[in-house]
């Protein structure tokens, strides 16, 4: 199930995924004519940011501002129903802007089945014709293509046509969102840079009580700082949390004027989020490339340190957790060594663990749902929302 | 003199300086406690930001978005001489965000005298205590301190207690402002790229009669294409003249409601824009670094095709060219070497003949103030404002 797909459960005219993508592409079309001042030389420039703008993304953040709009009592039609998709367009545009310099800052080369942003605009595909792989050109060519995606948000919301004193909540909450995943990505730079740190303070609050940041630390590995692992539970906070369930939602809920029904919102949101976050580190390992858009185990060759890989090393026997240790983070796993660490992370029981955590934090989102007074057609979707957002494939 | 300061022909009253200094750091205040639910992980985030927005710059743009408020008629005091403070700092911390991602794309290691946001992030003084420099670390970081840079800004223009009926027409602005500067960034950026380009397509619109494009073409080097000119012309437009002078006097223009003056504007901040850019070229090659925050020499050493760079070319007898294209954009380059290139760039006539494109655009601008219908006290201000911008060293 796509979010972009009509659900058989409900009407068409209350499920803005076609109408997303619509406005959208509209959106992007009057943007890209902004262009027409840089002249031919920066065709490229429009071509690779207007490819990744209509990319197969799964609109999960709009879907979340429109549905948190219909919670917290926004009428299906008319002007509002507009201003709250063009606002859940503003957020997908910002997060373009997220995934360029996720990339960027990753030095990830994949994204979404294609080269990455400064990989293309490097290459003789970005249509500069450079003779050959100019890096330094499409890394910095890639941070202004997010600069202008990141621009074209602000803009998306400032145009979305919303009443003057509904503009004013909306746009400080987007400056909350904003400041929420730049400082989360600021710690997540910290926290991996911090190379020493044991793989089980990352993401701690999300460990499960078998898997505890204390429990986790192997012997020998310093035992982390109190500090650190309240920075870590801030990540998967404001980097995934917030960003991607609770600030969309509540976004809609400003541009419907609020109803006091917000409240419900982060009861649904927070959970959710946590449980999103923990279905892309399972993707990451054992996802398809052709749902997840990226190479099969490339969290892996990545060396991201996610609560699967610290519940995998809580739970492996010495000789087990040797080879974790010596393959995650090598650039160069072949698909035997990463299908040996995707047999260790299921036999260990760790993946079952982390399944066990998205099911549970899932049915805490939903048990937020049972609020009186919210609008049964938004608690439809946001219950299905909840079950594309978690799914094991996509 | 410096923008900040208080010149003895305006009454403090009408001279933003200190204003504008207060403002900026009063919403810096406000700004860097919103961070602090990053805990103290994240110190250095706001620590180098801060630091960098409190810096020592001209604040010549927010002054420009003042005195084009004035100018349109915008009263000295009360709510809406507030906004035009406030909208010019929100330029001023776009200009941070400008300056941190050109450093980044340039690979500048100064700024301002101190290291530049991602060599601080990397090493030591970045407050993170890593035992040796971290580059990569340093320059995600910096990106990271540059969005939200960028963030602040839109929001310190969303905070500026606009107007509601003005509040569209300055946003609009805002995005037209950005989306110029970001363009002739990524038009700069192709035409650098295009190393084999002769130096004198590059900013090719101020090249004079006598240093004219074709005529500047060494023989043996390709003939550059019609398109890559105009590219040049633009990157000059966007980058430089519209980015720092038009558009902040007509965002001030904009806070004051629009009056008619405004089409005076562009006759006024087109020619000083390029006469400013030409300037900023000059100072690259003979500034003091006690004036320019830039070790000596430091264009040359970057390989900035400038058009001082071109009109030497162009007067240079076939040794001196030689001297010329061996030693621009060697990085190695020593003061003895700058000292050489200099004695060229003086002794062909080209340092003269770019200061007579200074003067000519100058004059041009400030015979645009004669405008009839002006605040005198703006004209006044603004013929500052022009030598200001202009002056052999600031």
């Amino acid at each position: 199930v796509q979010v972009g797909d009509v659900p058989a459960a409900a009407a068409d005219v209350t499920w803005p995924g076609r109408l997303i993508e619509a406005e959208l592409a509209a959106m992007l079309g009057r943007r890209l004519a902004e262009l027409d001042f840089l002249g031919a030389d920066a065709a490229p420039f429009g071509e690779v940011l207007g490819g990744l703008i209509r990319g197969p993304g799964k609109r999960l953040r709009p879907a979340f501002v429109y549905w948190g709009y219909r919670a917290a009592g926004g009428a299906p039609g008319g002007p509002d129903a507009s201003a709250a998709l063009r606002v859940g367009c503003a957020v997908e545009l910002l997060h373009t802007c997220a995934l360029i310099c996720d990339d960027l800052m990753d030095g990830s080369a994949v994204r979404r089945w294609e080269p990455a942003a400064h990989i293309r605009l490097a290459g003789p595909d970005g249509g500069h014709g450079w003779p050959g792989p100019r890096p330094e050109f499409g890394r910095a060519a890639a941070l202004v293509l997010g600069l202008q995606a990141f621009t074209w948000a602000d803009a998306a919301l400032c145009d979305a046509g919303l009443r003057p004193d509904r503009l004013a909540a909306v746009l400080r909450l987007f400056t909350t969102l904003r400041t929420e995943v730049i400082g989360g990505q600021y710690l997540d730079l910290v926290c991996a840079q911090r190379g020493t740190v044991p793989a089980s303070t990352v993401r701690a609050s999300t460990v499960p009580a078998g898997a505890g940041p204390s429990g986790a630390v192997p012997s020998g590995q310093a035992v982390p700082a109190a500090g650190q692992i309240r920075a870590a539970e801030r990540i998967i906070r404001y980097k995934s949390a917030k960003y991607t369930v609770e600030r969309p939602l509540q976004l809609g809920a400003a541009v419907a004027g609020g109803s006091g029904a917000e409240s419900f919102l982060s009861g649904y949101a927070l959970p959710l989020g946590e449980a999103f976050q923990l279905r892309d580190d399972v993707l990451g390992v054992f996802g398809d490339p052709s749902t997840t858009g990226k190479p099969a185990g490339d969290d892996l060759r990545e060396g991201k340190r996610t609560v699967l890989v610290a519940a995998t090393l809580t739970r492996a026997d010495p000789s087990e957790a040797a080879i974790v240790r010596r393959h995650l983070g090598d650039p160069g796993l072949v698909v035997a060594e990463v299908e040996l660490l995707r047999e260790i992370i299921t036999s260990t029981g760790a993946l079952a663990e982390v399944e066990r955590m998205i099911d549970e934090r899932t049915t805490r989102a939903l048990e937020a749902l049972r609020s009186p007074g919210l609008d049964p057609v938004a608690v439809g979707v946001l219950t299905e929302l909840a079950e594309i957002s978690t799914a094991r494939s996509t």
